[in-house]
């Protein structure tokens, strides 16, 4: 039986050796170790990883450390929602976001063309940047094919992007389908609307792009899940797994509570009770704000998988 | 200026008297208060009101009330879920959901095939039944049109069932579209993609529903958001109404918080830097589990609007 | 088994009708109506209830209706905070708290002397009268007594107040108990502080008062427990329950979470653990913000109860 | 301006550079570096640092944490509950404190003399050692003093145990004075109460510990908040701080909401209109879970401080 053992505080203490010590500490610093502990053993059973997250986190700089783990072999999947597209392609733009307050003047914000997102802002400049850049590629795509899914679009966005802290950019390069089941909830519906007025033909096929997220991994895959946040992006890819025989490892990371009912409150207990993770699985449930907990519980693990030779440094 | 007032029980009071007293209790209640304020300023302003769920509300008995507003006159757009339309067509079909507990054993809820929602619990056997009914629907759709929207095929949906609590049923009797942007996250996905499998010419699509959800509304309709939980439906409609030029009236009831910066936790606040509210726009944001607080806002405000003649009782 | 049912809105409807569809909706209103069965079944059996608060709702206009409940019977005992008996003093003196808004700037606030507690304001001016007010009192009863409990000492300010309205007028008549363990963490902690540099045989034994609340009951009563909010209040009341053999009732309503293993958002399973409610004993959580959730719920069991004669209206 | 920039992981990164990048990554993550700013800050003007926590975090590991800022000079004052004086004493004797999951069976463990907290366990024995050695230590106390404050009572005691990791031990020996002004609220109060009956002059004066906690610091000094959780040990802190003219910094940390108008989810801004911390102060509330977010903060902020020579490692 493990029991709560004092911590203290050494000079120079790493992420890892921190992590280490949350085990023993109590409440979610406890889940945030086993979420850790999830992570490693996932990667070790060459599980293929689904990892989703919301737009808002994109917004944050977890932007990059998504792009990062895509190269390092740390999703396989990726599945996310419409803003966090733009937000990804504005940045690889070079579009710069603002850090501000959580009780900024939002009237004010309003009358300068700045956007609030919690204690981040996005100015409406990198909007209309985004509208600028998009169109041409969009013309580009369309020359080349007219009825695309959206994991296609994506996939053709992002190998005309030049990030290397780019989702897109990475996903494309590292074979790593984005799914975006939603896509047209955001500025980007708005511009795929305008084009197809021009262009009538033109069809993003979201239902066989259910197709390919279900054919993507098999039965006999492993198969895992880091779902930071909830919303569409959590449930469609545990719903991947469930008609795939469930999830083997999941980590869910959010601030939702199981209370009322929500699926992106739903803890990983839940899910067993849907098969959307299996009985026997290894799972975490952390609560607390990804931009915190999610760098911590990573970067341990890759410290972990690093030192056995698991992914390059 | 308005000051605290002690609250007293007396015999047989109403939900409407309730309220009134709520505006002088404090904290939520407060702002419940304000909420059915504002409901009944956008009835009497004739706004046109975009009315979002998400899918466990209609697990939840929610299911019946919001087919009823819908009759009533209180809803001109409804955005919801692919959960919201799978269980909204399963109770149609005479399917019953059981009440539980939220400490249920998940594994022995999976081993007699029932999923957790909470304290509520979908069991396998309604998903069958949602598969037995749908394909014949699929059928006779396809066989009028094979490239539709998601709002036209759940119009057409909603007109194959007879059930007068049933939110499709309503919707397409009463012309009030159901837009629905994340289509595919469900088990309807699995279904219209095995549909596609046998018809590569069947399209759902989603940017000509853009288009629609865009157009239900204009820059001159006063329009009204009242978004119930967060998510890709909340999103969706304070969009189509920001493209519009904004709402005039919001009402957010959601348990999700600001401090993480999602959009599901955003405020009314924070939607008024986006213009997704007007500046000067009259907005509520209620804190709190919406099977208990949007029932006592919005009977408030039906009393208050049947007394003046505005809708039928 | 229980089934979920379609709620639906009828002209007129109480509050009383409201919790009994409750009890089918789903989620924390399930929760909501089996709190009001468990308040009912409490009363019934003619339990001991300890009524525990904390101070922001003693702000709020609950004061009211906690001052109505102890007449009604349907308190025996009462636990809270200072805070909670400063501003039933200041209320019953003819102070009057404004409400206005959680986003209000703070720094004006505190430029003209008011000091907001949520959406609500207590000015600078009611403290002043507290303070002019509290001398006299405490002088009389020193007079008579030196060494006193805090439940002598807020009974003999209880019997000197003249307002039905008031928690301490209606303990002292009808011989409830108040406790409040940590009587000096308010301004009244400073009025003691100050009166007893004067008197410095002016003793405030909160050790006896434990003796008090320990005994106020005895392992034969039947003990239940209703505890709003968290905090010093709801843990002493049930650990006077613990010393008696546990409680046989128990309802938790608050916003505090059981993830971060704090006292406050313990739930009443976890109580089970600790013997503070019998195992087989009739319990309810219901997670949201109490002046919203309590009037409900305990509005239902009293029409319920003065339905049985066992209370009067 | 400061803008967000892409978090990238490197191999062997330390707490204090993660919390460096923490600050351009968005929403909590921001504001917990801006929580280590205002640690440094407090240090570095020599302020009068009031640190306060509740049981639950005394239960945890943090514990030894607690004690290690007290040698380190990290804290002047210390205000916390009846409960983490009990665990620090049967942790100072050696006992144990098992780790377990949040859904545990709790009449299981009530069976077998476990008591749960989160996902910890404290066991009868633990209880029953408490009491065993408690009792001498009151009868040596009660030989040199009968009347006592709760402070002086708290440092007799930390005088009589042998354990570096404990607060009580370390606090005594640095004169720092620890607070609990709900002292009672806990098998201590059981204990206090038994040797009462034996000894009736046996006097704990909570009003006159009142006085102790206002002159510990002074207008002149600069003085900090430290509150970790919320209940009366935050409350205690702050109000001690208003009467002497307000805090200059102030860090909450939390999972308590503003929402409900609780002073455990009163935020940094909130207590300006009070006073509570001054107009100009610099503060910071950081919602999460304490076991994960205070180390992290504080290992930077103490890595810092080193690095200026202002504490010893």
């Amino acid at each position: 039986m493990a029991f709560v053992q004092d911590f203290t505080w050494k000079h120079g203490v790493t992420v890892k050796e921190l992590v280490d010590k949350y085990g023993a500490i109590g409440y979610q610093s406890v889940e945030l170790a086993r979420a850790k502990d999830s992570i490693v053993k996932m990667k070790k059973a060459s599980s293929k990883i689904f990892l989703t997250f919301t737009s808002n986190m994109v917004t944050s700089g977890l932007r990059g450390f998504f792009a990062q783990l895509i190269k390092l072999g740390m999703a396989d999947v990726i599945v996310t929602t419409a803003g966090a597209i733009e937000e990804d392609i504005m940045k690889a733009m070079g579009e710069r976001f603002p850090i501000g307050t959580f009780s900024m003047d939002d009237v004010e914000l309003h009358e300068r063309g700045d956007n609030r997102v919690g204690n981040l802002v996005i100015t409406n400049e990198s909007y209309c940047q985004l509208e600028s850049k998009l169109l041409p590629m969009l013309d580009k795509i369309y020359s080349k094919q007219k009825r695309l899914t959206v994991s296609e679009l994506l996939k053709e966005i992002g190998l005309q992007l030049e990030d290397e802290h780019s989702i897109l950019y990475q996903a494309a390069r590292h074979n790593v389908p984005i799914f975006c089941p939603g896509i047209t909830d955001g500025s980007l519906g708005f511009h795929l609307f305008m084009y197809q007025q021009k262009h009538d033909d033109f069809i993003i096929d979201v239902v066989k792009d259910f197709k390919k997220i279900v054919l993507c991994t098999s039965h006999d895959d492993t198969k895992a899940v880091i779902a930071l946040g909830g919303s569409i992006s959590k449930h469609h890819a545990i719903l991947a797994c469930l008609l795939n025989g469930g999830a083997r490892y999941a980590v869910y990371m959010t601030t939702a509570r199981a209370t009322s009912g929500s699926m992106s409150g739903a803890t990983t207990n839940e899910a067993k009770s849907w098969g959307k993770v299996q009985d026997d699985s290894d799972v975490a449930t952390v609560i607390g704000d990804v931009t915190i907990t999610f760098p911590i519980a990573m970067i341990a693990a890759l410290e972990e998988l690093q030192a056995e030779g698991l992914i390059d440094g």
